[in-house]
């Protein structure tokens, strides 16, 4: 050992410590003492799940921040179970005869576990370049429709999918339509007369989701009938009495979860606008790097997302290397579409060009409520370098 | 009004205030302080679901107790969940040429609509009129058996089922078997030599059930290969890489739940010592009417059950009255059987003499880890009262 021993050689530039590592999401729900006293009140009723006291509180407050009619929105166990709750109460299960159910190719593995969960194929067709959704106009003449049992519009990054078209889609076509909300409790909750209505929006409570409640979601629907069928569809297709009248599944959501969804709630305009300061960071750090009009953040996608879209592979490639080196962990949300995974490979499809376009190009960056400036800087610093060279 | 007012009437025998109304399940989980210190492990990772420190240890802890190896339980968000990964991970989505599943006809809906969300179509079998289980040496030559996909034999009140003879059946026929364990889960930790092995059990931790995390489940096996496929099938198909690689769905444990089940854990030698307590006083009051002999507790079903077997429909009737004049609840758990579930009607099935003569016969008495003498002397006597005509 040297004679200035190892705190002199850590102090040298080739011994720096690396840089600490950025998630690419840290999510922060309620602490203990705000969930605390809803527990208080578990303890109370000895009542845990089945529709207990706090499931239906969470309910009414969430169908009042809606927007929605007192019943218009069921809890639910996870985002899935909701999709598959919404689907059953509005299509029921695949008949044999029109057995497909169109999604988009990009989304995740729960619009397909869902759909094929209630019997139907899925069929995966692509999205609009700049919606990066569905596009009912484009769907009421599929080559397939004599075979659609159900179509699924998926609510991309957290971007609610409008009511209007779908609800002319389904009038048109005479197929039932369930959107699969994902992330997009925020805009929904900022539009609700543009993005509910009679057509149900299955969201998701996930950790990783801006409104969370650890696993949990809910059906959201002005059809207040609807609605009450989907609860009934994710609790053994029971109403009232033990009877099972429809086909169902437990997706129930437990009163451990309407403690963690209440105590989100209370804090929920806190944590928005703890997004919404991280959001306006990040844009003003892409800003000074030239990168503003690659970069999507709230309110245009959900607060939990910060995106950058790359040109093309080769830039795509550049970018995660260059996130790499800075310990930046960042994630391609979607993949590079449903059709890339192992599972899903041999599932019939449209042309994906789009998808095989964008989904490689759309880099999630680290995000978090409470994510410093001086993280932000760092994430920035090694996007603009990785994205440098296709300036 | 008379002059002596109306607290003198309410003294008078006809306005004698009716009998406090006796719940038949009063389920008893871990108060707030015994679960918040597991919380506080929650704020300090922010890891809230997708397999957590709890929920792995968790698991690590069941697995001991059922004398497990490592890896060969995999917590679930609920039973049904559980039933669903099992079956995901053994036998895969229901092939078009053996599309049918066997399930008995006395169970819980919950049966059916875990088959049903695999593809399979349930066909009913009876259950034997002392074990109430499906035989497996009488599916063995099923004249079904070349369109059989799955066979799902239940635990029912919660007795274990063997695992060797449905090794054996699952050998011989090459059929996949996995047991719904429902509430199993004291007779399997009692006895693991004899009811836990390759064949996977699905086992709720509904708050109904003895050992309850609120909504809640796990697949446990010996096979821990099939513990892994199981956990990978609900959480989207994906271990370790982001590719979904199997028929799946969302049926992750969150860490709230796991803060439950570990708080349970720490308590549950004094939770089954205050059940075991309840079921002996029960047996000497039921000893006392003379009806010890038709009397079911733990440990031979499961430790939140409390059943009386009436010798036929008439005295059903008239015990089901007896109760209810006295304000105490009773339940036919599993109804009349499946076959009387209005969206189950319709389902293909065996003969099922047995399940239409004993399912109107086992009245669920109430039953609580707290349940007191006095309420138990309430029920007895409403029970002696019933059941004297037919004694």
């Amino acid at each position: 050992m040297s004679e200035a021993g190892p705190s002199a050689l850590l102090r040298t530039p080739c011994f720096e410590a690396p840089a600490e590592p950025i998630p690419v999401l840290r999510p922060l729900l309620p602490c203990a003492d705000r969930i605390l006293p809803y527990l208080r009140r578990i303890d109370e009723t000895r009542l845990y799940s089945n529709h207990g006291p706090l499931s239906l509180e969470l309910e009414r407050r969430l169908a009042e921040a809606l927007g929605l009619p007192p019943g218009g929105l069921v809890t639910a166990s996870s985002g899935t179970a909701a999709l598959v709750g919404a689907i059953l109460a509005s299509a029921g299960r695949a008949s044999p005869d029109r057995p497909l159910a169109i999604i988009p190719a990009f989304t995740f593995a729960a619009t397909a576990a869902a759909v094929e969960q209630c019997g139907y194929r899925p069929y995966l067709a692509d999205v609009g370049a700049e919606s990066w959704m569905l596009d009912p106009a484009r769907l009421v003449d599929h080559p397939k429709r004599e075979q659609l049992g159900l179509v699924v519009p998926v609510a991309t990054f957290g971007r609610p999918v409008p009511q209007e078209p779908w609800r002319r889609f389904r009038a048109t076509s005479g197929i039932p339509v369930v959107i699969d909300g994902a992330a997009s409790f925020a805009g929904l909750a900022e539009r609700p007369g543009e993005f509910l209505g009679a057509i149900p929006v299955a969201i998701s409570f996930h950790a990783t989701k801006a409104f969370a409640t650890g696993e949990g979601g809910a059906v959201a629907t002005i059809d207040t009938d609807l609605a009450l069928r989907s609860g009934q569809a994710l609790n053994f297709g029971v109403s009232g009495i033990r009877d099972c009248r429809m086909a169902s599944t437990n997706g129930k959501m437990s009163e451990y979860h309407a403690a963690v969804g209440l105590a989100e709630l209370d804090f929920w305009p806190e944590k928005l606008a703890a997004f919404r300061t991280v959001a306006e960071r990040y844009r003003q750090a892409v800003a000074a790097a030239g990168l503003a009009q690659r970069f999507y953040g709230m309110p245009d996608i959900a607060p939990n997302y910060a995106l950058f879209r790359c040109r093309g592979a080769a830039e795509a490639d550049r970018v995660e290397h260059s996130l790499r080196q800075g310990s930046i962990d960042f994630r391609l949300w979607y993949g590079r579409g449903l059709q890339h995974q192992t599972y899903y490979t041999s599932l019939p499809r449209d042309a994906l060009d789009v998808t095989d376009d964008i989904a490689p190009c759309l880099v999630g960056l680290p995000m978090a409520p409470d994510l410093d400036e001086e993280t932000i800087g760092r994430v920035v610093t090694a996007l603009a370098a990785g994205a440098a060279e296709f300036a």
